[in-house]
């Protein structure tokens, strides 16, 4: 039978990406609008950095899609804050939701926050050689509540999918990391939070596997 | 729905071992008699050393066995050599074959191995930072060709399983990982490897899903 050949690629922990990756993946300001709670901050920030400028970025091999494979990767996130709320990523659950993911802190100092379907929070504290586990159902963005950049190595199965609508259609998830004042982070409600009726977990269970 | 709670857990390098584990598999040198080419130098090191030295252990978190979920973990191998042959481990197929493996090293100086069923040979040089993507249906060992402990990270899906018996069957791997006279390591061909019969790779590939 024809194999596939084994991989090999190196985590450039400066530069923040995988050595050898086969995909990018980039968002820039503008493709952030409307996640954050300070939408005048967040105008704000656009108008004097541009809307272009990088946020994070995601380097990655996708060897299949296949049932039983493996997406590795490394994910960049640049330092920074909206208004009070520390940067985040646009989050997601992955499409067949019972499929977790890990993530190895490699350089920065990050949340994970996570949200289960029903709302119950939690948040892992990520800095070097962190190792995260996000089991299956768990919706998950990464924050940097660092001054540099968050680097995290990661690895999923190759047919988890994303799906992001998950967090638009809650009008975001029920907390925020903000800052503490005292140069720390803490959660804060999200105000506009609506919450996700039953038919819609109901679906996510049923159709998980 | 009863979620899983997400895992926090800590890659410690200097100990070789994963921090929060839930499991500790540890291999001895009584375990790995029959594995090395050289018999007289393999028990003259016991003799020495004694049977219950260890020569490397996985330290993991196995959240569970379903189709899907991930297990990561650490490694760490000792550094030594029988005879001319760099020290290893036992080495593995997995049970449902077509499952991938990832390994990220940490510290030390590896080689990883690599088998098809078929005996096409591969080597992945393995240093800090080197990340190593296992496709399916590849046999693998890990081999510390290094003077100092070998720790590497690692994640693979759950449902894997491990199939020692492909590399008993056919007495080893085809190659060996040898010093190659000038602080370096090389492949040397197994005398005593016989391959698989083509009964073996069509069982192996019709139940791999």
């Amino acid at each position: 039978m024809k194999l596939r050949e084994p991989g090999i690629f190196r985590v450039d922990v400066a530069r923040g990406e995988l050595g050898g990756a086969t995909n990018r993946y980039v968002k820039r300001y503008a493709d952030l609008d409307g996640l954050y709670e300070d939408a005048g901050a967040f105008r704000a920030l656009v108008a004097k950095a541009g809307a272009d400028t990088l946020a994070y970025e995601v380097t990655d091999f996708k060897p299949s899609e296949d049932a039983g494979d493996l997406i590795i990767g490394v994910t960049r996130m640049r330092p920074g804050k909206v208004g009070r709320e520390y940067f985040l990523t646009r989050g997601h659950i992955h499409a067949r939701a019972n499929r977790p993911e890990m993530y190895y802190g490699e350089h920065g100092h990050g949340v994970m926050l996570l949200e289960s379907p029903e709302g119950e929070v939690r948040t892992i504290e990520i800095g070097p050689r962190t190792l995260c586990y996000v089991p299956p159902y768990w919706i998950h963005r990464s924050v940097n509540v660092g001054t540099e950049d968050l680097v995290m190595t990661f690895a999923y199965p190759a047919d988890s999918g994303q799906d992001y609508a998950i967090i638009e259609e809650a009008n975001g998830m029920r907390s925020r990391v903000v800052e503490d004042g005292a140069g720390g982070w803490e959660l804060a409600p999200n105000a506009g939070y609506r919450g996700r009726p039953a038919a819609r977990l109901e679906h996510l269970y049923a159709t998980a596997s």
